[in-house]
């Protein structure tokens, strides 16, 4: 007889869970307990939809997607997996690139959106106490409503919600004024992979007890726990965000117009992006250029344009850059709505560039290492890929650098993104020669967790892996994401 | 025969290393194959004076006090505690006020004094790669030296290490508008307590890569690991600096003036005091009153007057304040010497209020809380000690009260602190009501360790102990901080 150890879930899956339809059945009929019939889908489409993020990595197959609306049934929940052995995946808004929300070995999918409802709003506090499913635009719009910002800021912010930015430590397009998400978590509610309910830190300012186990969980992809509840601090409203967009001359030009501008301005944005993608821009979005002649690169620049002394500065600095030499022109915004037209430059790249199926890297180095960086990463491309056209773009005032590989319309999907993970350790070499980050704000789910050792040593993935021991001993959070 | 474990190395102290002054010559000279004999120091003053810290909880009883000048010795050092079985204590600027640096057990105490070099200053960057042992100040001051501000001060900056400030979270005088310690550390070098080097981030701004082990460090008290080096963010230096003092009428209008500057002015402080503490200061400093008459408290508003419009917003609340009771007279800095003689009424209370022998407690709750946390804490010693007299203090703007309860004359100091302790679990009764913390910006230590169940959850204490052990699994650092 061939005895199966119940804390050795993967065997467990193998052996039972993939092999039995029964189990599934069986399964379905325990979370019955927990929840009512409506709060269970296990149809085929529903399983697609909910069982995947926007990497379509792998292809899902969930077990069945269950709708809580309250901690105490995630909970429950948690412990039934605990109880008879079956896995959990997160899911918030689907709108992660690196497949860790994606179900893809018979989990059961924990949605979050019915867990929707902000809880609390103190002026005072500056905090909105919100639960998981909350879509981090709602909230920006709780806050506006009370002349305050929440500053996490990106593409993406319309469908995703607050608990997959949380565990994802998102970032965007103002990290260089506010940071991560990170910084903007006051406390977490969260739900242990052994099923107990942890309030982590609970809104406070300053509380030095111990070990803050509220950063553990922020980045933490699911893995150690679900967060089912989040505080979330405010930021004081900017007066009138003006954008200037510029024409850099090249790469080693940029460091100097980002010094110069951050010493003048208080920057809220520091972007930077090339002139093929100025170009699909306007090709996909039918746009205007944003100058008449072509540059290199594009940084987009944003501040606080609060008092006159700001513009002149802006200006000031602009033409210092122009007599250098390091710029050849620019425009700067001179209303809210141009301001939004020239974030259009930036913004629209992702959705433009999607057309030519692009190979995706979300990288970082140190700030000042981003020239070399680029240059080696160009070097790089062009000598292994004479085939490949690479574009980059990103936030360049954080270091990071989205890399995208277009795809040759002569060239099969398949061919293609082969040859591009031939590329990644070349790629991954660079990042690690720098000391940089093979995910900078998407995560590593399953997309990034065979690259993990280039950013991380193997002495902090075993601390890793002993913490994810202690959280969720049996496996059930998420499992195989971050580490295989 | 009774065996004694080797991973139990409190059995082994009380077995061996307490009772034997031979393990101590042994000790040593093991100590000499990795430091040199000026980098040992064992006689009765030293081991005194490096063995404490500013809250003289215990009397000291160290074996040896070491100095290491490199990570590689610090590493050797873990490695040889793990090996032969003793403990480390690591030895900052010792301005602790939790006991966190006492050295009480015969362990070995590890001054970071010769660490102290600032290895690297990156102006794009905005960062600063320093030893453990660089002084808060020096950092400060080279900052100020490329027109930045590394903004995180408080009263002991002057002799505080940085690495000291990391491992206990430091907050001070500037939280509202910078954040904790926390918020500036974009890089670690740790050794752990089972003697393993990581390098944590690595000064990036954004690293999506799993589990930020370096915001484990932080706060840690030295008990999982000790920091070697760190890199630490700089901000903007602040253009002036402007102070107001108001004379606010009670508790409840306190909150009400904080909404109002918040709203107006970007706050870089929002601190408080009573009449109590400002007689205290101008007795014991010789310092005029700041205002004509008496009042029942006082603010100290602080914000950067860069432009007019931030010095006209200032003085219309200031009115508005007027207008609406809230305040009754107030007094405004007119350049850098009166903005620092306004902050003394603040920054000399500490040092004024010594000569009372006070217990002090640093608290903290949600900013919102303040008004009535401060009624229930007068009310409750108001009933409980007719005999003692409190004066409070604190960071307003973080929810944060320094709670000073003076010694009568008449009554000797061992009656007074035996009293004083009886009245704590009261305190962190009303703490944990309102879901506060009981040691806001001290650390736990040894003072604060038997209430730790008052602000942390048994499950989480119980996920701490967990950690520890996977980062210094024969616990020998620091050990009896946190937990005992």
């Amino acid at each position: 007889m061939h005895i199966v150890c119940c804390s050795d879930f993967s065997l467990l899956y193998n052996q039972v869970l993939l092999t039995s339809k029964r189990f599934a059945m069986n399964l379905i009929e325990q979370l019955c307990e927990i929840f009512s019939a409506e709060q269970i889908l296990n149809d085929e489409e529903s399983l697609l939809h909910f069982g995947t993020d926007r990497s379509r990595y792998k292809q899902p197959d969930p077990v069945a997607v269950v709708f809580p609306r309250s901690t105490d049934e995630v909970q429950a929940l948690v412990l039934l997996a605990n109880k008879i052995g079956f896995a959990l995946v997160p899911s918030g808004g689907r709108t992660g690139l690196s497949g860790g929300a994606i179900a893809y070995q018979q989990e059961v999918v924990v949605s979050f959106e019915r867990m929707n409802k902000v809880l609390e709003v103190n002026a005072t506090n500056r905090s909105v106490r919100c639960q998981a499913g909350v879509i981090t635009q709602q909230l920006q719009q709780v806050a506006s409503d009370h002349n305050l910002l929440y500053p996490v800021d990106f593409a993406s912010s319309g469908s995703s919600h607050i608990a997959g930015n949380i565990a994802t430590n998102a970032g965007g397009i103002r990290v260089i004024a506010y940071g991560n998400t990170r910084n903007w978590v006051s406390g977490l509610e969260v739900v242990t992979g052994d099923g107990k309910v942890m309030r982590l830190n609970q809104g406070l300012a300053k509380n030095a007890t111990g070990y803050d186990l509220r950063h553990l969980f922020i980045g933490s992809e699911g893995t150690l726990g679900f967060i089912t509840e989040a505080t979330m601090q405010l930021a004081e409203a900017p007066t009138d965000l003006t954008v200037l967009v510029l024409a850099v001359v090249d790469v080693s030009a940029l460091m100097k117009v980002f010094d110069a501008f951050r010493l003048s301005c208080q920057l809220t944005a520091f972007e930077c992006f090339s002139q093929r993608t100025v170009d699909i821009v306007c090709q996909h979005m039918q746009l205007e250029k944003p100058l008449p002649v072509d540059a290199a690169l594009y940084v987009l620049i944003e501040f606080d344009n609060d008092s006159e002394q700001k513009a002149k500065a802006a200006l000031e600095t602009f033409e210092h850059c122009l007599e250098q030499g390091y710029v050849s022109d620019g425009v700067m915004s001179q209303n809210t709505q141009q301001a939004k037209n020239l974030w259009r430059y930036r913004e629209d790249i992702s959705e433009s560039i999607n057309s030519y199926s692009p190979y995706k890297n979300d990288i970082s180095v140190r700030i000042a290492d981003i020239p070399a960086f680029v240059i080696s990463l160009d070097t790089l491309i062009a000598e292994r890929y004479t085939d490949f056209e690479s574009v980059w773009y990103g936030h360049i005032g954080d270091g990071n650098l989205h890399l995208n590989i277009l795809k040759p319309d002569h060239m099969e999907a398949d061919a293609f993104f082969a040859a591009c993970s031939e590329l990644n350790p070349h790629v991954f070499a660079l990042v690690h020669q720098l000391q940089g980050s093979v995910s900078a704000e998407h995560g590593v789910g399953i997309v990034k967790r065979n690259y993990l050792h280039y950013s991380r040593s193997e002495d902090e993935i075993s601390a890793m892996r002993a913490i994810k021991a202690v959280f969720d001993p049996k496996g059930v959070m998420n499992p195989g994401k971050i580490f295989s």
